[in-house]
């Protein structure tokens, strides 16, 4: 079993309130990340994927191809987006980093060509960052 | 002469576009960047005064002192904020990095407490940055 | 399930040696870092909790909440000082990496506020680190 | 249980391609990885070992010994190297990031001092990296 | 005057010698560098376009433009390739980082859309890199 | 002119507090700088040659010597150190960025084989570093 991991990155604005609060309860939740009009960042994703080592390659996915799936289904929905209104994988959820890997997850369960989805890494920031290994 | 450079931190949103110009010249010059929900980056910034090294203190100038003037002067006003909406010091300038490079010199040049400000790095991205020494 | 991290950052003063043993040992074991005034490091910390994400909220844990703890708790204790002879925590033990992480885990343990303490990991430069995991 | 990491660097050459294949499958299958004049890359390598904290020396492991043991068996193996011809523990096999990591855990596994090996983490670029664990 | 920066990267292989030499001379001089079979890096360039902002773009450069033509003009060239061998601008010279920067400087000086060049940076690895400028 | 770098790696303990001041007043300017056990960093000391290229080498210099004049002149010294008690170069100053600098400049200027020294850069911590060019 050998885990190997493609990293890629996005830029994008969003804004973390819940619609079904007023704004004193948003601002006393998010403080600074309520600001309405938004804020943004250049995220980083980590995809892993565990499986054998297929002796003829030497690999356990192409990572080209996976590079490709990610582009697809990700970073091409995401990239220089507004992830609060433009994410058809986002809709309805409130866009902190748990809620995007989650959507990440999502996205590329079941597309991935050899081996399975083990993790996604998501950096919101250097400081800030989210696991999810679609444990329940 | 010794250089002295501290580093911050802020996360923004923004959008390229240029009010005067209708959607598809905006398109064709800014692309992605032009995205109408707006897009948001991870900013550094480093801020570099030239002096010499005052012997009490083996200091150029005060880091601790630099930091808060670029925090109370900079970083207040564009962290977790629109860079085309909320910052006083861009209003009416496209937020390239470039513009906000020259604001960020703007705002500080009058208020380095020892030396002289020598440049402003600012990094939009790993891949992206500008730097300006406010040369003609 | 979810583990979201937080990365904070101290600068210390250590040495490594075993007051029972005499300086011949602890030059053989511990060699430079048996400096007797002692070197020092830029510590990274990431604080990593595991928990579910909150619908509400969308987070697993209030970064903003758990960076505070984070403060109060260790960086506060640790930052700019000798953890030799500074810090509470450490009192008794020789301050390797090891050690540390041990500490922080022990002061952080009991305090995050949502979801449970999962992990501490220690650098104590790019090419040291540990991790802790609470396990017996 | 306490986990410690050290990270060493080598940079080499190799070529991705399986001789049993002819050229245009190889062409198909590793695309520009396997340009016949080879390519290259800054590897980095971390070796973690799992272990109780000795309480005499607050290690896991002397980092000094294992960073010792990695650069005798693994480093000087493949540093300014080429993996498809120079190595002795990549015979055989397409040095891939996957294969070169399953290398450097056999080269490793019965050498760690204390403790016992828990993983090999192999950078090839900050976009790709493996992990292995042992695991069968 | 402002500066702006793009940043690439790509992989290759190469090997120092100089082929008037005797192998015993180039061994002297070149030490591991000289392997027969060849050593590899990722290498990092950065492009640096000195100019006046364009009060109607915000750009010094537009940077979608310049990385097509670095990538256009530099990287397709030298990614996955072996720099001894496979790069028509390298012909000739020993592909140090000093020569290889000098052969990018030479491949881009007559090609900034807007501007001109003022310096290339090549990171060979974090720890060597070069600054040209095309001074004499 | 070509600009050659070499990045070295030092951890060191330091304190700042100038003796001729009275404790409160090395509080106010210093503040936990002035810690009396004293705290420490990693530092990383970028050395910069400027020269023309060896036509019969391609270097500017070599910087496997540049690396052991580095190593034999400054980190031999300041490693695993105390820079307020253990370092010749350093002694009678306070120990700062600035200070360190410019003592690395001084152990250098005189040995650099080939080319003439250009610049010191130190990083104190990813977000405080200085550059000292012999300027007066």
């Amino acid at each position: 079993m050998m885990y190997v991991t493609r990293r890629e990155h996005f830029s994008a604005a969003h804004r973390l309130y819940n619609p079904v609060w007023d704004h004193a309860k948003n601002e006393a939740v998010f403080g600074k990340c309520n600001n309405p009009a938004g804020h943004g960042h250049n995220y980083y994703v980590e995809v892993t994927v565990a499986g054998e080592i297929d002796p003829e390659t030497g690999y356990v996915v192409d990572l080209k191809e996976l590079k490709h799936i990610i582009i697809e289904h990700v970073i091409r929905k995401v990239d220089h987006r507004n992830l609060n209104t433009d994410v058809d994988f986002l809709a309805g959820v409130i866009p902190t980093a748990e809620n995007i890997a989650h959507g990440i997850w999502m996205q590329l369960v079941d597309r991935i060509p050899q081996g399975r989805l083990h993790q996604i890494r998501l950096y919101e920031t250097e400081k800030n960052f989210v696991d999810y290994r679609g444990e329940a």
